[in-house]
């Protein structure tokens, strides 16, 4: 693969699939983004996966022996040392390189924060995924790094997510709302409410709260909300979206391609993953089903994280959690 | 009206537009379902609205002074001691009469369950929504009745929600999933991982952890969340119909009626409104921005809610709770 293209490192044992689906969706990042993607993961397998799609030679493979497996959760991350994972970390972090991985999303988050280390000022990263909607895009945060997150990181992620739509997507003062069962100051579970009494003296524009009909319908740029609820609401909306076209199509719709093309706009395959946000590197986890036009896309979007983002996304703002 | 027809009772200052809407809802109840409303709230404004209908006669009006603002949440009853929400609840008790309300569901949940009591060994009660998939129907519990429910309370809302299906939907031995963000067990927020070891022990079929994808997918009958959560899916799926339906028609579909017909099976109309599940007779609370045929049909839901659930819902199984 030629020398001057971006690279980017894969845990090639991550996700559902692993190598199975990992290997040619690094082919694909190659041949339809241009990324020049490094395997991590074990050798031997990886290769026999290369050999099968004849590709043995000129691919980039470092060797990892353990496996994280997809049901853990954050936590610890000693034992993963010699793992796809963190190895796959490490080696991004010496070569200042983007890394992905398809692999648990608790796991990614723990090994990420360990490998390439928080910004200054940040408690916690956050997942971040930009979601269509009929006027633009709305950024999901935290879409799922952490489920039982403090009133504080909330607010955090307020910060982070705004970063995040006025430096890759260009929104130039975006309108920041926290996800809650009403739209009233005061409504919505412990956490919510105390986020609430925080956001107002943050340096974002601050909606107010919002509910689960705003998240696509555009009213605000950023929806804040917990890893647990965010996590959920983007798998509702796949699940939605599906659920719609069935049911449209056993109404006897004359046209599904419509339809078809509206659910793709939603698929794992097309936002492609989730950035990490608040490290001091770029990080993308992608959909534990990924498959590899999956994994092609979620690589293409780290390496345009990493061109529009670093190392600057937060900087010329007051840093997170100042204020706090 | 006439005298044989079933009565409900219906909070007409509930609900964000209160009597310009519950006043022509309870005519529609009438008309259309066959239900008598008795309207409770401020007797001279509906009985405004009520002459501006053309029907000042043979409508039955119980005055309340006090109107409980939407932006209450739930906790303290005492000041709401002459609202047309807390009068209404305590009529309906009186007369073993379902209660609808549009009004704040923290508030409508507080002042019913201090009107009507708890059946015998239930903690909270929960709000349950049956929302329809491609196989047939999924009930979401807890759609917003508690924000911070404890692991025994959702663990209680799964006993709760699979009667509901059992006894008002007729499945026989429904499955209930424990909403969370991974399927693996152990995966999810402190909330749903406590409440993930009390649930195997509860006379439920339970499938274990289901996924924000699993909502609308058949995938259980009953799905499991505390209230904010629940709410936020609830409203999410709305919003994410809405903006299907939007995106298709702006691709240029050929067949927007379809995805109307789609998109009113998740309109609050539709649905009708949420039963409060655990309590001592029968409540419906209706969307906050329900019109006047939402108000109808959530009337009509308690009518049938009240003739085939009550009073043996949960009789015949081991009472929520025993086993904690």
């Amino acid at each position: 693969m030629a020398g001057r293209r971006p690279r980017v490192v894969l845990d090639a044992m991550g996700g559902d699939h692993g190598p199975a689906e990992t290997v040619p969706g690094a082919l694909a990042a190659y041949r339809e983004h241009g990324v020049r993607v490094v395997l991590v993961g074990r050798d031997g397998e990886i290769r026999r996966w290369l050999r099968r799609y004849g590709a043995a030679e000129g691919v980039e493979v470092r060797h990892a022996d353990e496996v994280v497996p997809m049901a853990e959760r954050g936590g610890n991350t000693a034992s993963r040392q010699g793992s796809s994972l963190m190895v796959g970390c490490e080696l991004a972090r010496r070569e200042g390189l983007p890394f992905v991985s398809a692999g648990s999303s608790g796991a990614v988050v723990a090994c990420a924060v360990r490998a390439f280390g928080r910004r200054e000022g940040v408690r916690r990263p956050a997942l971040a995924v930009a979601l269509p909607t009929t006027s633009g895009s709305t950024v999901l945060v935290d879409a799922g790094g952490t489920a039982d997150p403090t009133a504080e990181m909330l607010a955090q992620f307020a910060t982070l997510g705004a970063a995040y739509a006025r430096d890759v997507l260009g929104v130039r003062d975006p309108a920041v709302g926290l996800l809650s069962i009403g739209s009233e100051p005061g409504k919505g579970n412990r956490l919510v409410v105390d986020a609430a009494r925080l956001l107002p003296d943050l340096p974002v524009r601050f909606h107010g709260n919002v509910e689960g009909h705003d998240v696509l319908a555009g009213t605000v740029d950023v929806v804040v909300t917990d890893g647990f609820t965010g996590n959920i609401v983007l798998k509702n909306i796949e699940g939605c979206v599906r659920a719609v076209r069935a049911l449209a199509v056993r109404a006897g719709t004359s046209d599904p391609g419509v339809l078809e093309e509206v659910a793709r706009l939603y698929a794992a395959e097309t936002h492609g993953g989730a950035a990490l946000l608040g490290l001091a590197g770029t990080v993308v986890v992608a959909h534990g089903a990924s498959d590899a036009a999956a994994i092609a896309r979620a690589c293409a979007v780290a390496r345009d994280l990493a061109a529009g983002e670093a190392p600057t996304a937060v900087n010329g703002h007051r840093p997170a959690g100042s204020t706090t």
